[in-house]
């Protein structure tokens, strides 16, 4: 059983977390610098971008976990130190900082940054920050975290959950960022998870990369993959379980438990896109293979042309074809089958690749509700995937036609 | 020499064209139905897209000019006869009812539509329309056609050039349309092309095969491959030129013209984006090859991060790097250059992958002019390309989240 519970990142036993505002961003009421912190040494595995322009940050967490573990995470917003001649200088003083005010090893500092690309990060402001972020940690801290890490957020994000392994209580839970430069692949925004479960660093890096290609590689707002994408989970073993050292049942349940706090993630991300006012999840079923299912799903949530339109409460589903017709994925377009969701209700608009009668007012009444599904019938296999996204808006226009200014 | 003249698709001699309301669009003051007539038997060659959902009139044509012989083109705006059970059936009583006013085969008519998706077409006001379109027919006639095949464009596209092969004068023309769902792969929106040169089908495939790969597949507005798009070109011989029928000196010569033609079309569709206000041009130069300079180039075009930032006239060019790191291309991100250019100067951001002091005034100033070039510089080898696209704006998301009602 994996109940919902409150507490994000803090709430996994033995966790601590706080954020603070220390000046990298101008407004004094928005914070920009978190922190995550494990009482005890614990298993660290994470995903990064596939960007080949990468922030410096990632580059120096990658080499700090390369043996599996990790205690803390330094998170800074308002700038993603990256495209700098001494970004990973600046890195490393972070984690160093970090460590001394730990008092802990500065490799096992995860470090990150989000924020505008190609300006330097001063590192005074998060120098004077950091000792005050340290005495603020608290288990109630999660929240504090999640708002430090908020870029164009408007809402913050976290996700928690309980469930056994081996008769043990264990809890895991999440935090994430990201509005805009949103299209993962392989890796995504910024996600930190912590769980008191105890599992090896390769079980937890196996359940990571298992659990990301149907997650947060499946969530697009605007096409662009960042160049500071990063998950990281962090697993102190407090929960007293029997540690996962391999494939078995306990591994099943974690994964199930990492699954919820991830797909809440997505979900969440997906409607917190830069300017989205709807969430849009496309769930693709009847393919051939979860190949298949996913590259239609993605295709669909990533068109400019749907996302309007859905911005427009539009059933305009020959966007929905189109957009399916350029996937690169093989499907039968004569076999397509497709429908609008919501809380309003469900109606069927294409049937076998052709348009069927249906009333424009009730497509209209479930298109004007804030989460919209779009099911795709392919007819062909037994394979299934979702995609999640937002609609296309004037002010995804306005956030980023004047970001750095 | 290649000079520009006017004329669009009757420029080159023994073609004439025309364009009528018909009454498929409410609107009466908007034209909805063009032809093109080649008063003698005419090489073609056609590309079509690469969506797996393909407009019923695409599937008649390619098998109507599969022997590479054509002398009529009939295009219809306002509803694309695209996903509907009886599109072949519309499509091929259209070639019927233009051969028959033409006094011509069937077999030579050339079909195109464009507009809605799934909406049944009706054969009532074109069969009205196409005696009074045949009547029309002339030589001034280019600028009707190409206005009757306008959807949301605000611009007529039209390109003619003139040059010389073994002595005679020759002609080539076109006319566009395309201003959303602009993301052509291997062939791209609807483009008609006519020219009076001596080119067997062969050889006139062959140009046009190769003009597209740099030129329309070059272009993207919105990222959304068109299930209708098609370039067509018509070649009469008029012009009286020994025949072209193997490469040499008068195929380059007639490939360059064709390329003054199509890269004119691509500047135009791209200026005229779905509400755009500025055109944007993509140079990347010092690329190891082609292939690395084209993907690099179009991926920048394609960012709706970069394509609000030109919108908003913000020189933000982490978000070019971005691009390009997770473009596919293997590039080298230390040694990447870039600069914004346009009538108002030209201005250096980015030197070896790592942002460079600029004024920001002068920067704006560069940016708020109508044309916006984004030259980058891989210094690796010396390969180079363009890509053509525009901003994203208010106006894009205003079109298309209301484009059926």
């Amino acid at each position: 059983m994996i109940k919902t519970v409150n507490g994000g990142v803090c709430a996994a036993k033995g966790f601590t977390a706080g954020g603070v505002h220390c000046g990298i961003r101008k407004n004094r009421t928005k914070k920009d610098l978190a922190m995550i912190f494990s009482e005890t040494p614990a298993s660290c595995a994470a995903v990064y971008t596939t960007n080949l322009v990468k922030g410096a940050p990632l580059t120096v967490t990658k080499r700090h976990i390369s043996d599996g573990r990790a205690r803390a995470v330094i998170c800074n917003s308002g700038n993603a130190n990256t495209c700098n001649s001494d970004g990973i200088e600046i890195a490393e003083k972070m984690s160093e900082l970090t460590a001394e005010a730990l008092n802990i090893d500065p490799e096992d500092v995860v470090i990150a940054s989000t924020g505008v690309i190609g300006q330097k990060l001063d590192i005074e402001p998060i120098a004077n920050g950091i000792p005050k972020l340290v005495e603020s940690l608290s288990e109630n801290g999660g929240r504090d975290a999640a708002e430090a890490i908020m870029t164009t957020d408007t809402r913050v994000k976290e996700s928690a959950v309980e469930f056994t392994i081996g008769g043990k209580t264990c809890r895991i839970g999440g935090m994430a960022k990201g509005s805009g430069m949103i299209h993962p692949n392989m890796a995504t925004m910024l996600v930190f998870i912590t769980t008191d479960a105890a599992i090896s660093s390769e079980m937890l890096e196996l359940a990571l990369k298992n659990d990301i290609s149907g997650t947060f590689n499946m969530v697009s707002i605007d096409g662009d993959t960042s160049t500071n994408d990063m998950v990281t989970v962090l697993a102190n073993g407090e929960a007293g379980n029997p540690e996962i050292t391999s494939d078995g049942e306990d591994f099943a349940e974690f994964m199930r438990a990492l699954n919820s706090v991830t797909v809440c993630l997505c979900r969440m991300i997906a409607g917190d896109g830069e300017g989205a006012t709807k969430m849009l999840e496309c769930t693709v079923s009847g393919a051939d293979d979860l190949d298949c299912a996913r590259v239609v799903a993605k295709s669909v949530i990533c068109s400019s042309l749907l996302k309007s339109a859905m911005f427009g409460s539009d059933a305009n589903w020959g966007r929905v074809l189109c957009a399916i017709g350029y996937s690169g994925a093989d499907v039968n377009v004569e076999k397509i089958d497709v429908s609008f969701k919501s809380a309003a209700g469900e109606i069927t608009v294409c049937k076998n690749g052709a348009g069927v009668d249906f009333s424009e007012d009730e497509a209209k009444k479930i298109l004007l509700e804030s989460e919209i599904e779009i099911l795709v019938g392919l007819n062909s296999g037994t394979e299934s995937a979702s995609a999640w996204g937002c609609d296309l808006t004037y002010d995804y226009v306005k956030i980023n036609g004047d970001y750095r200014t």
